[in-house]
């Protein structure tokens, strides 16, 4: 672990007042991804505002709260003025080439350690140990299930040892002597069939049967893995490594029926994992968090997080924050920014998250309903000690 | 398009700080109903305050939030003080008569152009040309599929004939020589059986089979247009015009199960009409806004209101805008009213929307988390310019 | 009926400003439970004070927005500053005794009538009797239907003759001379097969098909009823008393399914319920609280409350009350505790309720959105006036 937690207020990029409690203390972000290792033109830039496959045409993906957010806040890291025209952004962006700019916005995120999922989409982007030299952070590696078994079926394996294939996979991936350090598993079942599936893990010759029917279409067109036996075997074999286990759910990009990757369509698999005493992580959760807070109150293995929104919803973040702290208990919910190729998404994420959470907290005092040593705790526990809890394994 | 913006901070009815942005700017109101031609009794009135049948027995419609809405907002403009008693408002109504209340309502929303479903239980309205005159404004007509398919089996075709017959209807009701101008289709699919159906154009000889069961119970017993296959060869029709689709979403009457009227349902359709270019309009939306607005950042066809919320929920309306701009573009959400009937809710509509959006932007501005120049940007184009680039026809 | 309404501000326990509409003003909890009779230590405490089985290892349940609730407005009321550690206050507890702090907290909590469902667990809980005596309030009783459907398969019937058991059972438990008085039914069908099911009323030979499979695994097992079938048997059973009928919705304990606990999917329930005139009561409700507050705007029959999510949300029930309010009429909203085990629930729900709701009024008064003669009304309604009006039995 290491700390730049005060760069914020030191480099005048927030009021010193709301984010007070979280000043000086390094955010664990237990879920994002890497950033873009080249320049990047506008389109390309743009492309990496939306979660969609880019604006619509004729509009920009600076008209949106997260643009305005980047034209607001990350201008004065590059030097600019607040607000800046995109344009003149994505031209400074340019001249600083993409390693300086990827340098100065991630140190000012202030994160002591990330936890990646370097499993998607990852051709573009840092490697882990880049990214953590340009972080000036630790990194820990989170292992995306999906990614492992499509690889254990193009390295060529019959229907019969698909089963055991995969499994032996993820084990060597999370074995505690790689490096970087495998700290977790993680799952897009969301996408691949949505979350109301049957929960229970699937009998050996179940996984055979259902291998010996994908692994053809997959050898063929590079089919997806999206049959649920598979997905199901895949997800138990990382809840077999005993490391916490990361859910998509929530919102995300079109690939995704989005009222399937409601959270609460988990009960059943929480149930089946609250006596292993595996930490389930129901990672952005929007616009279902609240659904995420029950799951998080009721059941002593969920934990959950609103990562992806804070930097999307901009100035609403301490909204969505208070909601998802309604039900859930403090030591329940932990700080992700869910950033993937921009940098800015990572300086964005913390720099929302310590000013909700603050101004939160300080709204809290003010009021009297929390005394300032509780208020502190709660800080510390969100931004950095509920994830040092619940990860036994933490880079350093 | 003609223009009557400033009228409510010149009439005294809305604090002249909160909506300076959109002080003057006349809106579009991409979707809205004609107004009662006739004057209302107490009874009628209540039964117009309400998505139920009518108030509960022994409950008056006034005791809501519209309700208290109408008398806090409408009664100036009908010369009585804030608050009035229902009592005497019903009276001062039916003093001044129908035309001259529907007149001052309609021009003080200032709206520089009505896009009108004029299809759904229109006995009683104004026709658009009248309501065109009362409002001072401009109107288009928005095709209401369903009703044009049971127009169809009303006025008598056989099973085999009845797909194509919607079909050369369709296009006829959308002739751009038409006048009302014709600017766009609906369907009221959410009503009729759900948004969760099969998104896929049918086959004819679906058509043919469905059409084949359905004409005889439509012609004994008036039996509504209820069958998906009909309903998705009516929605396909209106695709097939090219003009934008509105489809009614979230809350409205009982008829409608909710939890399917959700417009996550959607997202099939969505990537099928992805490719086509043609806009895809989801109305209502609440209380699945933050779930519209997802929609409309990750599809480039979609768009969303929130418009018959704005009414109803009264001085909540900022909360509802603000929560449907957390993910959606700024490109993608319009303005409308949905009101029907009452033309104090195109008035109410109007008042809240321009105080609602407006006082975000000022507050927006205040905290410096948006320039006044984009600020005054965005607002013009969620009030206007959306609907301008958005819809190909606008009356004139 | 009697009164204590002015304790809380008296108590110097809330500011006297904000809750000025409802200072006086006697609820009506229309739905809590019992108390626990004997002294708790602090495991047993916490395990009360959340909806799951307890925190989760090396959390404690006071690190949560109802613990930090619980240290700051309930430890006035045992003499303690406020913020007093977690330790101190359970131990203040135990010196002062359980009745004592019943007493205080429950007489704090200023209730007029307490409506208790007295079915779920209640072996270590004061009797209605003594409940009353502590509270100083009259109780009347919710019958819980699937208790009495259990208890008349325990009591030994045949498949053929249950149905008939069950309905007599239930109309001799709501027989108006009975005391406690019996003032409503409740179902647990979210609980026991979701709400989406089928909502007609079973034939009597399906209820004796569907006996004759669970009767003897209930004999065997004592398995909870689960079957569809039976549990709209005795839903129909608590229709036909013409009792409201309080129906579990929203969240609760882990035992559910939380997306199928969803009031909307009650709208078949609603339209059968609704020629019948039978006041159909949704509970708690949170977070699908906008969908109930539409259930309650369209259907006659249908009221609603957010009971349970107001002490559990602490500062933030303004939020969760002005939502439900955005549609449901001011006639359909009911206050409700929803309180078990703590009596620390029923004061912080009350306290809550009392100062969210006035806030929001004083509010719309501040704003000029409603009069002043109006928000007392209104807080009134929704604080007793509808309880009073809906339930036509109310204990005195």
């Amino acid at each position: 672990m290491c700390a730049d937690g005060g760069s914020l207020v030191s480099l005048g990029l927030v009021p010193a007042g709301p984010v007070s409690f979280l000043d000086g203390v390094p955010l664990v972000d237990h879920h994002c991804h890497s950033v873009v290792a080249g320049d990047l033109d506008r389109p390309a830039f743009e492309a990496l505002l939306t979660e969609g496959t880019g604006p619509a045409p004729g509009l920009s993906a600076f008209d949106s709260r997260l643009g305005f957010s980047v034209r607001r806040w990350c201008s004065p890291v590059l030097g600019l003025p607040p607000h800046a025209p995109a344009a003149d952004y994505v031209a400074r962006r340019a001249e600083l080439g993409a390693e300086a700019v990827s340098r100065a916005m991630l140190r000012a995120a202030g994160s002591g350690a990330l936890l990646v999922d370097h499993g998607f989409d990852a051709g573009g982007l840092l490697d882990l140990d880049a990214l953590s030299a340009v972080a000036g952070a630790p990194v820990g590696e989170v292992v995306r299930l999906e990614a492992v078994a499509e690889e254990v079926a193009d390295a060529g394996v019959d229907a019969g040892g698909f089963g055991t294939a995969v499994a032996d996979e993820v084990a060597r991936r999370t074995d505690a002597a790689r490096r970087p350090l495998p700290v977790a598993c993680k799952t897009v079942l969301a996408y691949r069939a949505g979350l109301d599936v049957d929960p229970h893990r699937p009998e050996p010759a179940e996984v055979a049967a259902a291998a010996s029917a994908w692994l053809p279409r997959r050898a063929r067109d590079r089919e997806p893995l999206r049959d649920p036996v598979l997905l199901r075997h895949g997800l138990w074999a990382g809840l077999d490594t005993g490391l916490p286990l990361q859910l998509h759910s929530g919102f995300g990009d079109p690939d995704e029926d989005l009222h399937r990757a409601d959270p609460a369509l988990l009960v059943g698999l929480a149930r089946l994992v609250e006596p292993l005493g595996v930490p389930l992580m129901l990672l952005h959760t929007y616009p279902y968090h609240r659904q995420a807070a029950w799951m998080a109150q009721v059941f002593s293995c969920v934990h959950a997080d609103v990562s992806l929104a804070v930097p999307y919803v901009g100035s609403r973040a301490p909204e969505v924050i208070a909601e998802v702290l309604e039900l859930a208990p403090f030591g329940k919910v932990l700080y992700a920014s869910d950033a993937y190729g921009l940098p800015e998404l990572h300086l964005l994420a913390a720099l929302r998250f310590r000013a909700a959470l603050g101004g939160l907290l300080e709204h809290a005092c003010s009021t009297d309903e929390i005394s300032p040593a509780d208020a502190e705790r709660v800080a510390t526990m969100i931004a950095r000690d509920n994830a040092l809890r619940v990860y036994p394994r933490m880079p350093a």
